[in-house]
């Protein structure tokens, strides 16, 4: 990488403030040694003591910053900016598409153009693969699958049967879609259990992502469904019969139990738990390990945390009624003593108070 | 599928009331959009209504179910029939048994009857394969495990060696089996953790389900246990010497630290936090997210909630008394107020009240 | 295993008491059945009594324990002798170095001595394999990758391109290291996600340990790091721009947020939960899920737990205090009523309490 700095901020449709003909070899993280030779990003004003500080040739800065000693590429959006910048400057490296000899395809296999398929990888029976796509090393994908254009499988992820995956969708290494929903019944008279046959598949819609080590079940009849756009971080668990919606991020180790449906919009936090036959509606926000109980409806763009989850402030003014629930046992105590010494006739008082 | 209602009520011993000599050409989730031909199952009277609303053709019911203008299938556990009726309808297929020739296979190696063994798959020395027994794509078994007849490894699931694996089992993908427990010790001279080798090893009973992503560490020494019928969800953590009971159900992303052990038929919800040398007896149930401390002995057929776990009842009246703690705040500071009014004497009051 | 008492101790410094001739075959662990001719350990001199109970032919023991019917071997530490006695009555087993023929190795690959690499593994272009490395069977390493001497790659791991191992790592089967971070920003006039591309790597030092199925993300830019020493349980997710400090030890089902810090010699519980931008000073404590919020500064020594995570002794203050609660509000409810029966002008009361 060696551009200008007018030339980064014409990547991204900023305008420049100081000396834009300096070239630039990088972009650095705002913490630790950042190279004289580098730029930064904030997305706050009141960063920008901290990113002169660094000593940063330039600095990717909101509109709202007019002035700096350090050369400016000012933009409404930073973040946004930031994610256009690296594109630019960091272009994605796709594979030399081939079909590597020691992957295994199966029969009535069909594959579109230039699709990579990586050493070692597997396809089953029928698989119909995309365009573009690419396969990565000692991936599983098995029979009867179909996988949109464009899209990646990274290596050692796992496709079960049926699976339908659209365009553009990237999955992770280890994540396993399609495994079997989690469906047992007690027989009273053995008193062991059935499995109930998990017969439904899944279906990934265009542009999702899904992130390392997320596992989605399979419906039990039907489909699980992940709505175009959706973004599932690492160590997620989807049960069976779920249906996240457009545009949602769900962020790391959260757990969605059966049949729940998340709307179009929302954002989990991580480690959040979200019981069975739940409805979170559009534009939900739950913030990290919020608890949602089984059958719970959660209104459209309500703002939640805690387990079971209220709304924000609510648990914040308990959190800060616990913290002081000490002083208040040691005042209603006080009153009791002072009521005694007055002389008002009391019954016997909380012994463990 | 196609089998009228009269052939579906004969295949899970259902008595069917209405016209029983309609096609059901599959069976629909209760939620979404039914075809007018399929068939609908409820577990309780009371969702009846709904049921009817769906336009199914039949509705599996249970026996108090006595009339509907929907053709019913009435039995007295609608649940367990309709394991039974996905198993008639959606009979599983096995693959063609075979080894793979891309499959590498160690030294004197055992193998069963009909065994199939995936394209590269990987097995290693001195390993036992049962009859019948299915080994996925990319699944490796490392030496000297043993699996019983009719088990089956899914694709990339991983058997560290001296893995011991019963009858009729199912390993789900991405499933790691016998990895070291999470043992060292910090040595006071270097101030470095010195590693507690992990000698022991992993028996999985009959009738086992792992799903898809969990963890199962190998003992320290002698063995990490999971009895005839466990099943266990995706992403859960077992930690080493640990020991879980028959027919116990552990759901997703529960961690189960170091020598706790789980009673039979107890079922552990999601999240769900047991430290070590925990004991749960028999017939325990802890409901999602709950948390026991380490050594704690729970009850048999106890029902518990919470971090630190405590009966349901209990936390129940806990979050209620929480929820109202701020008004409880001002109802102190009122009767102070009241008592000063009516010139009671009071010592100084609780600043932060 | 078959050594005497005498040679036992000598293996591991302690002194031996009673007869110290006899042969020993095995290790037991404490619970359970153990053989007349094994040999148990105990780190507390409490616990005596059940070691001699268990019928065991020799006690490793502290120094404290000066005297039984049973032989003992005696040290400073039990714990670290046990460690010591495993590995050496156990010695690790290393597979016979050799370049597997299924196993694909890519262009201008630059391989050590004594290198082990497994049935069809994948090794990427330009990788860099240390001195005595083992890969295992159907791991993947992406290229660019660089693998420092003596380190362990379990079967079915993946590492992402660029991915820095140091010496002596081991890494455990299912781990996804250099996944991308979870990074999208909303594209206010499509009100779709932009993916932030995620181009920086993973750098995990000497003698870091990574267990079964955890996930660690590379940077945005930069590095992700995990310092020398650093021990991972299985199934933690560790995200992108995070630093692991020296001989920090990380349990299981953690999730570490992006751009968090974890010093040196912090112990951090299971299922703990540490936001974004955090700090965690050196010798920190986090009990068992221990929740941080963003942006936290946690300072040395603290041994915090609970969301948000207190010093233990207050967040026990307040389980007590939250349990006592309603006989609270029975107190306060009966002081109202006293004031009311004596006559004393009273507002209306809370109507919920």
């Amino acid at each position: 990488m060696n551009l200008t700095i007018r030339e980064l901020a014409d990547a991204v449709g900023g305008e420049t403030c100081g000396d834009d003909t300096r070239a630039i070899s990088g972009i650095a993280p705002l913490e630790g040694d950042v190279p004289a030779d580098h730029l930064v990003w904030i997305q706050n004003a009141e960063l920008l003591p901290m990113a002169e500080r660094t000593g940063a040739a330039c600095i990717l800065a909101p509109s709202a910053v007019t002035a700096s000693a350090t050369s400016l590429i000012r933009v409404p959006n930073p973040k946004l900016a930031f994610a256009h910048l690296l594109r630019h400057c960091y272009p994605e490296s796709r594979p030399t598409p081939g079909i590597h000899p020691s992957s295994m395809v199966g029969a009535d296999v069909r594959l579109g153009m230039d699709v990579t398929i990586g050493p070692n990888a597997v396809l089953g029976d029928r698989v119909t693969v995309g365009d573009r796509v690419v396969i990565g090393a000692c991936a599983v994908v098995e029979q009867d699958c179909r996988i949109g254009d464009d899209t990646v499988i990274h290596p050692t992820a796992m496709l079960y049967r049926d699976t339908q995956i659209g365009q553009r969708v990237t999955i992770h290494a280890s994540v396993v879609i399609g495994c079997d929903g989690f469906g047992f019944v007690m027989d009273p008279n053995t008193q062991r259990y059935v499995k109930i046959p998990q017969v439904g598949n899944v279906i990934i819609e265009d542009e999702v992502e899904i992130s390392a080590g997320t596992t989605v079940d399979r419906a039990t009849i039907g489909s699980t469904i992940l709505r175009r756009g959706a973004k599932i971080d690492n160590l997620v668990q989807i049960a069976h019969n779920v249906i996240i919606g457009e545009d949602t991020a769900v962020s790391a180790q959260t757990g969605v139990a059966g049949s729940s449906t998340i709307g179009d919009h929302c954002v989990i936090g991580g480690q959040a738990g979200i019981a069975d036959h739940v409805t979170v509606e559009s534009r939900a926000v739950l913030a990290a390990r919020s608890g949602l109980a089984p059958g719970k409806v959660l209104r459209s763009g309500s703002v939640v945390w805690g387990t079971p989850a209220q709304p924000i402030a609510e648990v914040k003014r308990q959190l800060a009624a616990i913290r002081r629930l000490p002083e208040l046992r040691a005042e209603v105590a006080a009153l009791r003593k002072a009521l005694e010494e007055a002389g008002v006739p009391l019954p016997e008082g909380e012994s463990r108070a």
